[in-house]
């Protein structure tokens, strides 16, 4: 005996997000189906659009249902010539948080690995080449992740920039605000000591 | 700065699942986007039919989208003189699997809660009153869970039997099978106790 044909469909849709095994797809299953069924139905109606709306930004390749992003189709940020590489929308968000950069972005939406077929194009660099010849850009900050991929993609980004007479630089790693240096992993003092500054 | 109103959207939208807090639901947001558009879509269309089109079947109260589930369709199922009373759905998947009952189930969706205005009419103890003086039922198997609310519901139908002059019986509480005493919390210990049998 299983579950009837509609709710093992749904459990089993469930199981495609993040982080959601079977006990507890079952379980949104069937909190949704006992308390929810409104707050469900607006979550298809919300997947439906999205899916079908959310596109890239034509000039910054973040997330968004408009040809240009808020940020993107904001004159005063456009003005700035400082761009900011990060390789998620969700970076953007972060560095939004801390208000203390003003200029534009560039969002990879990934970042180079030959092992997985993903290439300067998959990334967008051939764009990011265009906006680094024809901007007003004088300074690229590379925020990729402090990976290996993101580190191989900073540095060929950097060589993209050196082709184009624009200075890169790389956002700093060391020991995070707060952080206590003993449970710092070694990689990361590394970094924190060849980054030191004169006090 | 934001997400875009249908990222936004999206993200608000899985906050209703159980367990999700902003950060999953961001996270399963845009691992869709980015992954898995088509996965998304179908969810959207089977959270829909599911809550459009599943109910209660008629006859045990739990969730299906027919008029009788598949235990209740089935006749030999029904010839049988045994009804065994849960809380939910998942736990006749759970009794099912054991292969252990040949008989029929009744649902409660629930538990008796005064505090929370649940009572009788709520779990469907009128529409259980209705076969326990019609069909032919010998014994109740009372397999609510071993919790206040639980042992109360089990009383009030124990009750409902007795006035029926059908017999009522409840599961066993005790030392789960592979458990050892020594992790046991003592409420539980006391049921095996108390419901100890000859060697
Ligand atoms: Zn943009
Ligand atoms: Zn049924």
């Amino acid at each position: 005996m299983q579950f009837s044909p509609l709710i093992k469909d749904l459990v089993d849709a469930f199981k495609i997000l993040p982080g959601v095994g079977p006990k507890s797809a079952q379980r949104m299953a069937f909190h949704l189906l006992e308390r929810n069924r409104q707050g469900a139905l607006q979550l298809s109606r919300v997947l439906h659009n999205a899916m079908e709306h959310v596109k890239h930004c034509e000039q910054c390749r973040t997330f968004c249902e408009n040809k240009l992003c808020e940020i993107c189709a904001n004159p005063k940020r456009q003005l700035n010539t400082s761009l900011c590489v990060v390789e998620s929308p969700q970076d953007v968000l972060a560095i939004e948080q801390t208000s203390e950069f003003k200029g534009r972005y560039f969002v990879l939406m990934g970042h180079l690995s030959p092992i997985d077929g993903i290439g300067p194009a998959d990334i967008g660099l051939e764009q990011l080449a265009t906006i680094l010849e024809k901007d007003n850009i004088d300074e690229v900050i590379l925020a990729t992740n402090p990976t290996v991929e993101g580190e191989a993609t900073a540095h060929y980004i950097a060589q993209m920039c050196r082709t184009n007479d624009v200075k890169a630089s790389r956002i700093a790693h060391g020991v995070p605000v707060g952080g206590e240096l003993e449970f710092i992993d070694g990689n990361t003092l590394t970094h924190a000591f060849a980054g030191r500054r004169s006090f």
